[in-house]
């Protein structure tokens, strides 16, 4: 095994010009203090038209699906032929790193640009995607870019609201897209070759192996909540503790409670938005809504944590007088990688000197799990800087991206040889 | 002792009008769905000028002050005598009851309509006033209205801001208010005999004893504070145990410790807002805000009760790597009532038939806190359903309002007595 010290001259200014555009991206951003792009905004349409932009640079032909997915395809050797796409997404969670998704997006479209002047030699196009939600920052459920290009698109979700009140339907509308046209968004199994996605690993684990790059084996599928904790809003004084029903001390036993859960069974749990209400200083908080995603290596590991969690929360709040409600708002399961999309992966990976490569499961999900649905897919990890994600820390090293551009470009060689091959 | 049954014919008539006037006033609402009514809103305005319209329908000289307060003067024996207020405010908490502050509010204008036609044997002037913020729902700083005519008003609470981002100052401005002239809010002593509030129990003492109404011996002094909790927030996928910080957990310790806290030193700690931030449903929350409010009988009981709730947070929070902040945004000293003032309030009472009322001291703040640095201060207690208030199944029966409604204009009355006797 050999791992390179660093890509070439070439390779290092077009990684250059990739974590500009990773910069040019995040300065398009609903918050003038961090970055936070979210489903079908205004800052999701610029970014769309940006990439759209650098797409046709690269000689790509550009399109917007009916889910507000920004495309470019590649022809190959003849025209119509089914395409390998690459990907990721460019929305982002809350107070985001610059990297989560886009770095995917950046490093696609550098890849397409490398590969147009060989396109005559392509057994099949080259499409590249950047999905518009895969966080589910906004409307809770996630993969929505995603799920509706594999066609799993769920009526039901038309009706889901965002914080102030807007359903997807109406932010659809407002952003220029027919949801009766929904359907076109979905692509064809036989005119896909398959999905090939390069993400930042998001975890500490490449960073620990010392090694820029990884080979993803499965996304671990997570289950995502929306809960409720009810008791009864009183006034924060007069009420003595014998009459006090009070929703935000239930919550935050089960919130406590999540670690040991979680580390006993060997998944993860984690509550990331909670809020008290009515929410004034002076009263005993009635109703506490939360969020909760729940993931593992494996799906039954994953169940077994959320039965577990409901069972201590319903006792818990019970207890206290309190009512405890759990909704699914979303549900992926775990997905494998397909085993000849990975080897050109390996290959890819080996062609910048790493012929060993680390073999990790992604906890972190991705589009790829939706991609799944209707064409194989692969992942590619590029290692960031102690682990942190959805954070504005996020970190790569210039380094890493080139290596990551050079070995995305080569797994898609790789890909081609073995296709042309076969023919 | 005898208790009576029920009050007369005519007070009960008079008390079916407080009722429809609470009515009207909580149709008065920022929110569709329930009572919000918060500082220098429009809502504010609007009630000021209802109010304003029974206070003039009374017989009273009106004015609004320059903190956005509405008063009324009914003149005694002779004009520009020192005058008797009676009063409370007209700002709720959010998703309110329709009792707490108005019938305080409603019943004295009541009382001012009853003595108008009697006022030249009046040794004092009689003034009614509706605060415009006790609750200090908008601002998190409570007792805004009242404190401005106390002279107790702070420069820096002009640069305090809401949930928006608007500054009182700002919002004093759009009232239509000039933050520079809130001195001429402030009353001089001399021009003060006292100041009487009847309010609802917010508590279930006087229900439990059987009573109508309870004379207040002190009230409770909170102090209030906004609290962080600092961690980092990371991927909720990717971010093994071992490398989380979150803010969330360590909150939670917080909120479930208050209690036993509370109950080992008998006093009250409330956490009435709490946020997690940045809020993503697969972030790991790396900051989460939350309101403290925390009162007991005596000051010294609260002061402890503060130090050892900070003691455990910061330790909880050091163990687990988070940072823990508590900034005090308000504090009140626990006041005792006016012996004399509250003489008549027991002969008020007791004109309605029981001669040995419930004394109690209020586990909420008042007014009167902050008006007692200028003048006598006295409180009338009314019961209310189960104890329930800051909620919107806040009750009062019709015979109870009636029964406090005849014992706050008989302890006027006595204090009139007493006055022109002294004289």
């Amino acid at each position: 095994m050999s791992v390179p010290a660093a890509p070439g001259d070439a390779t290092r200014a077009a990684a250059e010009r990739l974590l500009r555009r990773c910069d040019e991206l995040a300065a398009v951003s609903a918050s003038p203090d961090g970055i936070e792009r979210v489903h079908l905004s205004a800052e999701h349409a610029r970014v769309n038209a940006v990439a759209a932009g650098w797409l046709r640079e690269a000689g790509l032909a550009t399109w917007q699906d009916a889910a507000g997915n920004q495309w470019g395809r590649l022809e190959g050797a003849e025209p119509g032929l089914p395409a390998l796409v690459l990907g990721s997404h460019l929305d982002t969670v809350p107070d985001a790193g610059r990297y989560d998704g886009i770095l995917g997006v950046v490093t696609a479209i550098e890849v397409a640009a490398r590969l147009a002047p060989h396109r005559a030699q392509l057994p099949f196009a080259v499409e590249v995607v950047a999905f518009g939600d895969e966080e589910g920052t906004r409307f809770g459920t996630a993969l929505l870019g995603s799920r509706a290009v594999a066609g799993t698109w769920l009526d039901g979700w038309w009706d889901v609201a965002d914080a102030a009140g807007t359903t997807l339907r109406e932010a659809s509308t407002a952003f220029g897209l027919d949801p009766a046209a929904i359907a076109d968004a979905a692509r064809r199994p036989e005119d896909l070759v398959g999905y090939l996605e390069l993400h930042i690993e998001q975890g500490p684990h490449l960073e620990a192996a010392g090694r820029a790059l990884g080979v993803v084996t499965s996304i671990a599928g997570a289950r995502r909540f929306a809960g409720r904790v009810v008791g009864e809003a009183r006034h924060a004084g007069g009420t003595p503790y014998a009459k006090r029903r009070d929703a935000l001390v239930g919550a935050g036993q089960v919130v406590v409670a999540l670690e040991r859960l979680a580390v006993e069974t060997g998944g993860i749990a984690t509550v990331g938005r909670l809020q008290a209400h009515p929410g004034g200083v002076n009263v005993v908080p009635g109703l506490v809504e939360f969020s909760l995603d729940v993931r593992a290596e494996h799906d039954a590991t994953r169940d077994d944590l959320v039965a577990r969690i409901e069972a201590y929360a319903r006792e818990t709040c019970a207890a206290r007088g309190l009512g405890f409600e759990l909704q699914e708002t979303h549900r992926a399961p775990g997905v494998y990688c397909d085993a000849g999309l990975t080897e050109s992966v390996v290959a890819g990976i080996a062609a910048t000197g790493d012929d060993d490569p680390v073999q990790l499961f992604s906890r972190a999900g991705h589009d790829a799990m939706a991609v799944a649905a209707i064409t194989p897919v692969a992942m590619l990890f590029v290692r960031c800087e102690d682990g942190i994600s959805h954070h504005p820390a996020e970190a790569v090293t210039l380094d890493d991206v080139g290596l990551g551009l050079d070995a995305l470009e080569a797994a898609v060689r790789d890909l081609a040889r073995r296709r042309s091959a076969a023919r």
